[in-house]
């Protein structure tokens, strides 16, 4: 039986017509004589209806059980009125079965297949084949296709050159810790699975190819939170001879085909918001800002600096900040427990407690508000422009602990009262004017804030130069933020050899370090470069916003748990001594290396 | 300055209008006060004239060399009568330059900078920027990207969702060697690297996603030849519910979509060839046929069994074959010191030499022509063919041997003599029919011939059963060929447990080591798996074709070379000890570790 279309695709149009499907069944019911089957695929769900009128066919249905796979051939019919499902698409029409096969029988399945199933994460990646049969989970991954299709013909029709760049190559410190590969060849010597294709796509600009784009897999071996995972995808792309400026309005260009050929929606790429990293993290307390929520934080340290409230005016004192935002209609959907909640939680920035006050037609309310009354009150209610009804939530103390924590709780009320704007869904933003360098609790030294080949602003060159301060250079880069997450990071990059030492030198290299670790990119510099710049976007969380789900494992096939392991094939696995000689390899702790 | 168009499309139209250029400096010429550059985008070349009139602009020229990077702003105008170079798009026009800037300086290059240079592939892969700077390489890279485009372009117009597999997954036997990668949270667990995405292209099925479709890298640890890379790309699919023959056609499709969008050729499916593997044995001694040379391998064993000619009756006797090839105007072209040289390289497919004749008006001619007079001679010709001119080339001994031997000789007469047809010169072929098993040398034993999860006949089922012979079945299988190169290998696989577990018992696993290996499939397919088939087209080979290259390392931006090294960061490198520490590992040889 050669199928004819899919059975989640059959309607109305189809009334009258002999088809032919082939797909799972979801559910069968029998009423006396008859047997109804709902019969799944990718596109939906089908009604098929056996009865005695064709009793092969009813003596097949009769013995299969839910998730057998099923050929059927039928005749299209319209429902019995009444009987229609308005919520399919097939729900008008039902199938007659005239013939029918078993293709392949099935255990019962250890969790139903639909959406909102009840099952554990680690019970779902263990049968991956089962859960991603869940429609919800079938159009994440089309949406995921949808957007690699619409990205790569975008790129094809901008002349961009699609090059595949290596997994295999050559462990470089800075960044993320390697996933290493040994050689058998050279036992002793490893490739590296790149954490991007940084290096290879400045050669490529190098060797004149202009525009480079790449749907390119990225290997960290870190640690694993909700939206990382050991391996990831980056749509990649760099360009040359482009500034800063244009590369974002191809990007702009490139964002706008997506969304409208995946989520079919008009982006209004005039109207993408522009700030610096400054602004970013003054307005909003983080450079990844959601600016679907209209409330920003304001700055209150000069209102407060001499309040009577000591916590406010020891905190500007002792060089720290006063800010606060205003959340709409908050003070009455907040109780007082509720706001302690908030304050705990908040405590993992670093933050000591959470002052707050209501706002009421007559004015302030709670523990605090006795330190504002009269002019202080208005000052603090012109400043941050609560209005009445709205709920002030303030930060004190060091500026990087009341950003995060206003940021944090910024999102949270808007979450908890629906203050996310609902009409203009996708605020994209570009944050650029970076500062040059970070510090690094983790490594406890100042790191580059993008990566080493970020170029500087023009202006801020010579803080590179001996003597002077780097970590006061801002450079050439940009990040692309949607609702709150950081999509993707670009720079214009350092093509000369002379920067780009200053740049590894500021980074605490040595000479034979920087040579080590990136001498050929020192070299080819050396025979000519051109000015480049590109970014990279992240696909799985672009995926992940426009499937709207909240992580990134959704959109992934097959994806790894929070201890880097794949549940069904439970990879990685203790493998033959053979292959360990082979690689000239030793495990001392072998007798660990049993997992649990 | 910013770049109006490319360097290398600045034509007649443009005459009249000032441009803004940005590229390389191919060349500088001095006449007097005036300067003449070359410049270089990834478009072509076009010339800059600088003279006194734009000083600036002239001293700027004055300073450049051979690949310094500059922008020029300047007035496009015609050359002068007699000026003209056809060979480019350019070559009617030069560029009068008013503004210049270096916006990179170059050392002088290892080699130049042009198609044919003369440097070693060792130097060339070292500074593989320069290398892949020149057009040939250029032109050859936008294949293999046009080729992407065009078959995910196909792919997504016909339904096919692009879903990526992990590339650190589980290690399994079979097949080749895999790269290993450590693991840093269970010491002495490794994931591999996938030598393709066949078993979760499978699961996909099994999930439910019908039309699966990615561009993969693949990995495989083995000793590389000329057509062999550690990382190499396939174009794969996969679907459910479709025959074999569905597929092809699918695939006749998806080639054409693609010769038509990178080549412009128009590729008549229709007569794409279909040949039973048996089939392309006997007529071309491989399972690769290129179907571009006319003249066929014809079995003699007959023939001549009971010749005088001893080496030809004693091969027959032995249980080996008689065969030949008659080459079209050959008895001219060889000498019998060029024919010894055939024989002597036919050596290493097991042939203890190369009986020919030459095929005169008066009739056979050569040392073993005196064996077969009248009749005998008679009889050779009608068998092979032969016509006067020609140069019969004999096999005699193991068929094996004798395939291997009479379809190089027919690759590389066709070659000599310029008899592959160029009036059709992409010549596809299906072989289908594949014997299921065959026998590696290397392992000693019975492998699959395609992969253990290949779907056997229909009809040939009851080889796998309890008592019979599994190497007898036949497999769904089907190879794609295109001018004598495996383009790409497919089946229908296996979906059901019962056949897989007998496939993998004929393989000589048990039932515990099939489950340690493939647990995870087995289990899979009792919970309902479609029957389902698919292909992997090798993107780097067809590329190498469609771009006329004769080696693989042509289309790859940063190939391996024959040690699995690239050249140019020379990964594969030591890594740092505690880098080693945190996976767990010990590396006891590390002083043999240290490369040359």
């Amino acid at each position: 039986m050669k199928r004819t279309t899919y059975a989640g695709l059959v309607d109305e149009q189809y009334i009258g017509q002999t088809v032919t499907l082939a797909g799972w069944v979801q559910k069968r019911r029998n009423f006396g004589d008859l047997v109804f089957i709902d019969l799944r695929d990718r596109e939906g769900i089908v009604q098929l209806t056996f009865s005695a009128a064709n009793q092969a066919a009813l003596d097949v249905a009769q013995t299969v059980r839910n998730e057998y796979v099923v050929a059927i051939e039928g005749e299209v019919v319209a429902r019995a009125e009444g009987q229609e499902n308005k919520k399919i698409k097939s729900g008008g029409i039902e199938v007659k079965v005239t013939k029918a096969e078993v293709l392949a029988e099935a255990k019962t399945p250890v969790f139903d297949i639909e959406d909102g199933v009840n099952a554990g994460e680690e019970l779902k990646l263990q049968y991956r084949y089962l859960d991603l049969r869940r429609p919800e989970m079938q159009k994440n991954l089309r949406v995921r296709s949808k957007i690699m299709a619409s990205a790569t013909n975008f790129m094809d029709n901008n002349d961009f050159i699609n090059i595949e760049t290596p997994y295999l190559a050559k462990s470089t410190p800075e960044g993320a810790r390697d996933y290493l590969v040994p050689s058998r060849v050279y036992p002793g010597s490893f490739y590296a699975l790149p954490q991007s294709p940084q290096l290879f796509k400045q050669l490529l600009m190098g060797a004149g190819f202009d525009r480079y784009f790449q749907i390119a897999r990225c290997f960290r071996d870190e640690d694993l939170r909700g939206d990382r995972q050991p391996e990831f995808t980056q749509l990649d792309l760099e360009t040359s001879f482009m500034s800063a400026a244009e590369i974002q309005e191809l990007v702009n260009n490139w964002v706008k085909q997506i969304m409208k050929d995946v989520v079919d929606y008009d982006l209004d790429t005039d109207h993408i918001t522009h700030l610096t990293w400054q602004e970013s993290m003054d307005r909003f307390g983080t450079d990844k800002p959601d600016l679907r929520i209209a409330y920003e934080i304001k700055d209150l340290s000069e209102t407060v600096k001499d309040s009577d409230f000591g916590v406010f005016a020891n905190a500007v004192k002792d060089g720290g900040v006063v800010k606060a935002i205003a959340v709409p209609g908050g003070a009455d959907h907040y109780s007082r427990k509720d706001i302690d909640k908030l304050g705990q939680y908040i405590e993992r920035f670093g933050a000591k407690g959470l002052a707050w006050m209501k706002v009421t037609d007559e004015g302030l309310n709670g523990p605090i508000a006795k330190f504002f009354a009269d002019d202080a009150a208005e000052a603090v209610l012109a400043v941050s422009g609560a209005k009445a009804g709205d709920l002030l939530l303030f930060g004190a103390g060091r500026a990087d602990v009341v950003a995060a924590s206003l940021d944090y709780l910024r999102r949270q009320t808007a979450a908890d009262l629906d203050l996310i704007d609902q009409e203009n869904p996708w605020r994209f933003a570009w944050i650029v004017d970076w500062p040059l360098f970070e510090y690094s609790e983790d490594f406890d030294r100042w790191i580059a804030a993008h990566h080493p080949f970020t170029m500087p602003n023009e202006e801020d060159l010579h803080y590179l130069n001996e003597g002077e301060d780097p970590h006061k250079a801002h450079a050439q880069s940009y990040d692309l933020v949607l609702n709150g997450y950081e999509l993707g990071s670009g720079s214009i990059r350092i093509h000369r050899t002379d920067i780009q030492e200053k740049m590894l030198k500021a980074l605490g290299f040595t000479k034979e370090s920087a040579e080590e670790a990136f001498g050929f990119l020192l070299e080819g510099m050396e025979y000519g470069f051109p000015p480049m710049g590109g970014i990279a976007l992240g696909l799985d969380r672009l995926a992940m916003l426009l499937a709207g789900q909240d992580n990134i494992r959704e959109v992934i096939a097959f994806p790894k748990n929070s201890k880097a392991t794949e549940p069904m094939t439970e990879a990685p696995t203790p493998v033959a001594a053979t292959q360990l000689d082979e690689l000239g390899l030793e495990v001392p702790e072998q007798e660990k290396a049993e997992k649990e």
